[in-house]
C-alpha cells in the first residue's frame, strides 16, 4: 500500500480537488491520504494557514476579525458546494467561531488541514481521521508505540483513510502543532506505522531539479537518489522535502515519490534507500548551494595540541546560540563556517571575547561567502569527479576558498565568493552535470 | 651579515671542519657560525650527544664510564690534533670529568656543542661565545630583550663570532637545553637578534626534495618556497629543519637558505617571507605526507547545532591527551583525525567514553588512513591545480577517503588507504608535479 500526501497548492480548490481524485482512483493501492490545509494558487493568492495565524492575532488584538473568518469559511463551503459534498463543514467552522475566545494557538492553526481533511475524506468516500486521535507526541518526538496502537484499532474497521497532516496530539489530548511543512512528517510518520510500499509526496512541482532552474534555467530533473543524496542536497537548500520528513520513511527503508499533482505523467524524483540506488547516467546527482556565511578563522600555535582553548571557543559559540555549519582545520587554526544572519548582531560580540579569553594568536572573519555543494555517491572511487568540478573553475576568474570532500563521501564542498555563487553553479553544471546539453545548445 | 648554522654531520670530524672553513672564507658576510656537536658519518658511527646521554645513564647506574668518556675525548682531541689547534680543550675535558657525578642533565648533553663550537671558533679564528652567556631563557620562551643586551655587550669588541648551538641559560645561569635539533633554533634566534640578511642552515642535503626520495626515487629539489610552505610540508614529515626554528627568523622576515656543506655547489633551497616569492614554474611546491592516522566520526542528529555535545566529545579527546589534526566534518556528523600512535592504547576506551556519556547516533573507527598533502601557493587562484591531482587518481583504484584544502589556501589534503599512500605520492609526483621529467624518463 502507498500513503499519498498532497500539499497546499494540490488541495487549494475544487479543480485541485478533482486531480487529486483522479490521481487517488487510478492506483487502488493508495490507501492513506495526508493533506496539507487548502494553499494558494493562481485563483486563491493566500494560504488557510496564513489566513489563520492572521486570524489569531487579530482576536488577540481586539480588532474585528469577522470577515476574516468569513474569508475563510468561504474558501471551505466553495469547495464543499462546487464538489456537492454532504460533509457538514458548517457545523465544523461554527465550533471552531466558538472557540476563537479561548482555543490554543496550536488548535487553531491546524484548522486548516482539519476541514481539509474533511471535505476531502467526503470527496474521495475515504474514512476521515482526525490526525489527534492517532499521531500521539510525547514532547516533540512522535510516541510510535503509542500513535500504532491507536492507529492498529481504527484500521480494524477502516482500510481508506484520509488524514489531516501538520499536527498531532499531546498525552493530554490537546493539539501538537509539528513545523511548518509538517504535513510532509505526518505523511511520513504514517507510511512508517502502515509499513507503506512507498511514501507520495506530492505537490506543484516535478521532483527535484539537478540545479536550481533560477541560476540554471535548462536544468534537468533527477529521476533518482537516495536519502543521503537528499540529504545533502536539502542541507544546501533544496526545498522540496521537509528536512524531518526524511526520518520516519527511511527508518523502514520506505521509498519517498515526489510528484506533481498537476502533471502526475512528468513521474517525479524517486527517493530510495542507499542500497537500492542502481548507478545511472547521472554521475553528479545535483548541486546546489546557499550564499551567505561568515568564516571565523582562530589560529594558536599548534592549537590541535590544545583542546582546552578549542573547548573554550565552542562555548563562545554556544553562549551566542551560533550553528557551526563547518570545521575545515589546519595545523594552528580553525576555521568556523556560520551562517551570517545567525551571526549578524553578535559578530563584534563573539570575535572580541574569542580575543579576550582565548589567548589566540588571531582571529579573523571572512564574510560574504557562498557555499556550493555537488553530490555524487561516486565522488571516492572516482576522484576524476572532484577533480573536473575544480579544473571546469579554473581560468573563470572565480577564487576557491576552500575546498572538501568529507568523509560522508558523497559530497564535495566548495567555498566561493557570494558574488561568484550564480557563476560557480553555472559553470559545474555546463561542464560538469551537462557536458551534452551545453554542446547541443551552443 | 649572515648566520651560518652547521649541523652534526657538518661537523663530524677534521675534514668535515675543513668545508666548513672553506664555506666561511668564501663569504666574509658570514659572521656568525652556529655548531651542533660533532655527529655521525661513514668514519663516525654515532652522534656526541647520543654518546654523553649514554654516559649520563652509565655515571648515574654506575657502571664503569670511564671508557666512554675516553671515547668521548679522544673524538674532539683527534680533530684538535689534525687540525693543529691551540684550543685548551683537555681542560674542558677534565672539568667535565669532575663535574660529571653532580652536573645537571642539560649541562652533560650540551657540552658536545660547547666543545665543537670552541675547536671551530680556534680553528675559524673567530671569537667563541658559549651559548648561556648570550641565549637567556624565560621558561621555555627566550627572552629576547636580555638576551640582546648580552649579545650587544659582546659584538662591541667581536664582530666573527662561533656560537654553541642547541642550549643557552634560564635565568639562574644554569644550563637550558633546547629540544633535539635545537641548533636549528639557536641559529635562527641568532639571525633574529644580529638582523641578519640571511640565515644559513647547512646540513647534509642539498635542500628539500619536492617528494620524499625513497618514495620517487627521481625527485627533484624545491629552489625557493616560503616560510608557509615549509610549514605545511614540515607538519606532514619534512624534518630538513626544526619547526621551532621557523618563528624567530620570520618575525624579522629573514630568508632562511638550507645547504649542503659537500656540495655547496648545488645551491639548496630558499625559505622566503611570502611577499617575496616569486612564482616560478613550479605550480606545486612540493608533496609530503604521513601514515597511521585513525578518523573517528560522530554522528548525531543537526550535530552542528548541538556545541555542548561537540564540547563534551573535545573534553574526552583532552582527557585522553590526544591531539586533533583535523576536524572535516558534516551536517550531522564530525571526524576527528588523530595519529595512530596517540591514540592506541587509549581508543577503546575513548570511543566507550563517547557512546556513553555523549549521547550521539553513532561513534565509527576507520584506521590505517594515510594524509597526503599537495602544497602550491596558487592553489585557491587556479582550481585546477586540486583539479589535476584528483583527476591523475582516477582510475587507479585508490580510493580517496576525503579531500579538503584549508582556507590557508596554500595545500590540498587527500586521504588515502595506508596501503595506497606510496601509490597516490608517485602518481601525484609523475602526474602533476613533474609530467615532462616522467615522459622523458617513459
Amino acid at each position: 500500500m502507498k500513503v499519498a500526501k498532497f500539499g497546499g497548492s494540490s488541495v487549494a480548490d475544487a479543480d485541485q480537488f478533482k486531480k487529486v481524485k483522479k490521481i487517488i482512483q487510478s492506483d487502488k493501492t493508495r490507501q492513506v491520504v495526508v493533506v496539507s490545509a487548502a494553499g494558494k494558487n493562481s485563483h486563491e493568492p493566500v494560504k488557510i494557514t496564513d489566513m489563520l495565524i492572521e486570524l489569531e492575532k487579530e482576536v488577540k488584538s481586539k480588532v474585528d476579525y469577522q470577515p476574516l473568518f468569513a474569508k475563510i469559511s468561504t474558501r471551505f463551503i466553495k469547495i464543499k458546494n462546487e464538489l456537492n459534498l454532504k460533509v457538514d463543514i458548517e457545523a465544523d467552522l461554527l465550533e471552531i467561531k466558538q472557540r476563537l475566545q479561548t482555543c490554543s494557538h496550536d488548535y487553531l492553526v491546524s484548522r486548516g488541514e482539519y476541514l481539509t481533511a474533511r471535505l476531502m475524506a467526503d470527496y474521495l468516500g475515504y474514512y476521515f481521521i482526525d490526525a489527534k486521535d492517532i499521531l500521539i507526541f510525547d514532547g516533540d518526538e512522535i510516541d510510535y508505540a503509542a500513535s500504532n496502537s491507536r492507529l492498529q484499532r481504527l484500521l480494524v474497521q477502516h482500510d481508506r483513510l484520509v488524514v489531516s497532516g501538520f499536527y498531532g496530539a499531546n498525552e493530554d489530548g490537546s493539539v501538537h502543532l509539528m513545523p511548518r511543512g509538517g504535513s510532509d512528517i505526518s505523511g511520513s510518520i504514517l507510511a512508517n506505522l502502515m509499513d507503506a510500499n512507498l511514501y507520495e509526496n506530492w505537490t506543484d512541482v516535478s521532483g527535484i531539479l539537478r540545479a536550481d532552474p533560477r541560476i540554471v534555467d535548462h536544468s534537468k530533473k533527477i529521476d533518482v537518489l537516495t536519502y543521503d543524496e537528499l540529504q545533502e542536497l536539502s542541507y544546501m537548500g533544496i526545498g522540496v522535502f521537509q528536512e524531518e520528513a526524511v526520518r520516519p520513511v527511511r527508518q523502514k527503508r520506505i521509498s519517498t515519490k515526489i510528484l506533481n499533482t498537476n502533471h502526475p505523467e512528468e513521474g517525479g524524483t524517486l527517493v530510495v534507500d542507499s542500497n537500492n540506488k542502481q548507478f545511472d547516467s547521472q554521475v553528479i546527482t545535483g548541486i546546489a548551494g546557499k550564499k551567505n556565511y561568515t568564516v571565523i578563522t582562530i589560529k594558536k600555535y599548534q592549537l590541535n595540541r590544545h583542546i582546552d582553548i578549542l573547548q573554550r571557543v565552542l562555548a563562545i559559540f554556544q553562549k551566542f546560540n551560533i550553528s557551526i555549519n563547518y570545521i575545515p582545520s589546519g595545523n594552528d587554526g580553525f576555521s568556523f563556517l556560520c551562517r551570517h544572519n545567525d551571526l549578524s548582531r553578535n559578530l563584534d560580540k563573539i570575535i572580541s571575547e574569542l580575543k579576550k579569553t582565548c589567548n589566540l594568536d588571531s582571529v579573523t572573519v571572512n564574510k560574504d561567502i557562498a557555499l556550493v555543494a555537488a553530490v555524487s555517491l561516486q565522488l571516492s572511487k572516482r576522484p576524476a569527479i572532484a577533480g573536473k568540478i575544480l579544473s571546469c573553475l579554473d581560468n573563470s576568474l572565480i577564487h576557491v576558498r576552500f575546498v572538501f570532500q568529507e568523509g560522508s563521501d558523497i559530497k564535495v564542498v566548495i567555498g566561493v565568493a557570494n558574488r561568484d555563487y550564480e557563476k560557480t553553479i553555472a559553470k559545474i553544471y555546463d561542464e560538469s552535470l551537462e557536458p551534452q546539453s551545453k554542446k547541443i545548445s551552443a
